[in-house]
């Protein structure tokens, strides 16, 4: 597929289509023509032969739900690090978990002709599984495992098993979990469901296990939910938390509970946030390599790239994890 | 000034001037002809109308030394809040720290288009203030006051005098500091001659303050440097860090060693990260306002979009701070 089979297909000249990839000046009625053309036909044009020709870098669209927080930091600067190697350029969207945002953007950066988008997922909908089947240009998703998506995440079900054995290991019975919101099946969904694993795994009800859901990753929220978690069970002796934020925030009503962590009750979280290293006791949590997620995701989409949009398998790629075993459990 | 202005001194037609600008197919000598008139006369084209006449929505580039920081998450977070009102996409580059890519960004920012620049600032050289004098586009820098550019910056002096100052309100007389390197001259220069105001303010001699120099604003040189000056001063009896990661590394050298910090020895670091809040005792620091750094550059960059090149006056804006009073001093 050239441009000129474009041009023929929407019935304008070679030069009309170069300019609609361009961005140049073009009638409506032409630019009309063209785009139903390009939509139907999946055309995407030689991105490396257009750099040459407009002495423009290529951008690669990055849509993310809160670059305030370390671990989009993280998976942020990996990818930079791999598209500043291939020279090519970052464009970014903050979607503040704002789902029509996150849609905003797909539109948006397919308008400014990026040659690929990598998302970093959060919730699942209808109208984000369409927006993604529909978008012209490559797309790598991380973090989440969508159907039918190249994707890069982390096996959050199989760590926080993992995880709840370890305490469990410690002597722990009574576990109870602080999670999230199940819109986000990773964080939400699998880690859950990973806890509930260990439970039965011990002969313990996992179904039957204490947990409550948290508005939100902030500490506020960890503390708040613990509060309520020990007026609920008393006796429970471990709290698992969807995330170190909110496992410090935990630690915080724990401790003004009187009860002191490490000792007559275990606390972990997930993620490896650098502060639990330091804390009194240490936070036992996961270690996923999220700048390594990062540059996986790069790679992953520029080797499509370069493969030019031959419909090969869909990659879907499953990162290791470290359980990071501190005085909290 | 127009695009049929900038044609005629170029010798070419008005459409050549357009596909220059729009990054359309030019001949070679067509484009040198139109660079050297748009760079003599430092023309810019109207965003807004082209954004209407292409589809495309307008890019703000954003040039930042690390992405993966606390700070910087927050400044992108503030300047991506304001750019996603006013419907411009974000071109981001990371630098890590290296001024060759911190130059490369800006050109090939140019050359993509972007309506103007926001640079999270670190160092200083003759060859960045060449570049940026040279910028064909409006630039705001945050984080440093460089002469002559549109800068939204902390006042860092003012804020390690007060905090040394408070430190100094404890009864600390041995006052030690762990700085950063002075090519950086908000964090290098400014928060070191703060913290020697202070001491000489107090009849104390400043210049004969005992300090080191980190070669990196991590838990590790933190410590390390902690170790080195404990030799070198025994009987110190308060530290100042230039950040709060830097002040965590000292806190872990400072237990190692025997010493109660908060009781026989007074810590304060700068930048008011959250994990200052959670150790027992809490972290002394001072706060900045780093998401409103983003918003109140992006918002002067947006304004100058607006004046559209008129030269007037160049905005430099100091914000406020915050002393956390916290139990480490």
């Amino acid at each position: 597929m050239t441009i000129s089979d474009i041009a023929k297909m929407a019935g304008v000249s070679s030069a009309a289509v170069s300019r609609y990839l361009n961005g140049g000046p073009l009638s409506e009625q032409k630019r009309a023509a063209i785009h139903e053309v390009v939509e139907k036909t999946g055309y995407r044009p030689d991105t490396a032969a257009q750099t040459l020709r407009t002495g423009k870098v290529n951008q690669v669209g990055v849509i993310a739900p809160s670059i305030g927080s370390q671990s989009v930091g993280q998976i942020t600067a990996g990818i930079a690090s791999e598209l500043d190697a291939k020279s090519y350029l970052m464009l970014l969207g903050n979607t503040e978990l704002d789902a029509q945002r996150e849609l905003g953007y797909l539109t948006a950066m397919q308008r400014n002709h990026v040659a690929g988008i990598i998302l970093l997922g959060s919730y699942y909908t209808p109208q984000l599984a369409q927006a993604l089947k529909n978008c012209r240009v490559p797309v790598v998703v991380t973090g989440q495992r969508f159907q039918d998506v190249a994707c890069v995440y982390n096996d959050d079900r199989t760590a926080a098993r993992e995880l709840a054995q370890r305490m469990l290991d410690h002597g722990r019975k009574r576990i109870v979990y602080i999670g999230g919101t199940e819109r986000d099946d990773a964080t939400g969904v699998q880690r859950r469901e990973g806890v509930q694993d260990a439970l039965n795994a011990a002969g313990l009800n996992g179904e039957q296990m204490p947990r409550i859901c948290c508005n939100a990753f902030t500490m506020e929220e960890g503390q708040r939910c613990m509060q309520e978690l020990l007026v609920r069970c008393p006796d429970l002796d471990g709290v698992v938390c969807v995330t170190d934020t909110v496992a410090f925030g935990a630690m915080r009503a724990l401790r003004e509970a009187g009860r002191h962590v490490g000792q007559d009750v275990g606390l972990a979280g997930v993620g490896d946030s650098w502060a639990g290293s330091m804390m009194e006791p240490g936070l036992a949590t996961v270690r996923f390599y999220q700048k390594q997620v990062g540059q996986e995701a790069a790679r992953i989409l520029l080797q499509m790239l370069e493969e030019n949009g031959s419909s090969g398998p869909v990659r879907q790629v499953t990162l290791g994890y470290q359980i990071m075993e501190r005085g909290s459990l």
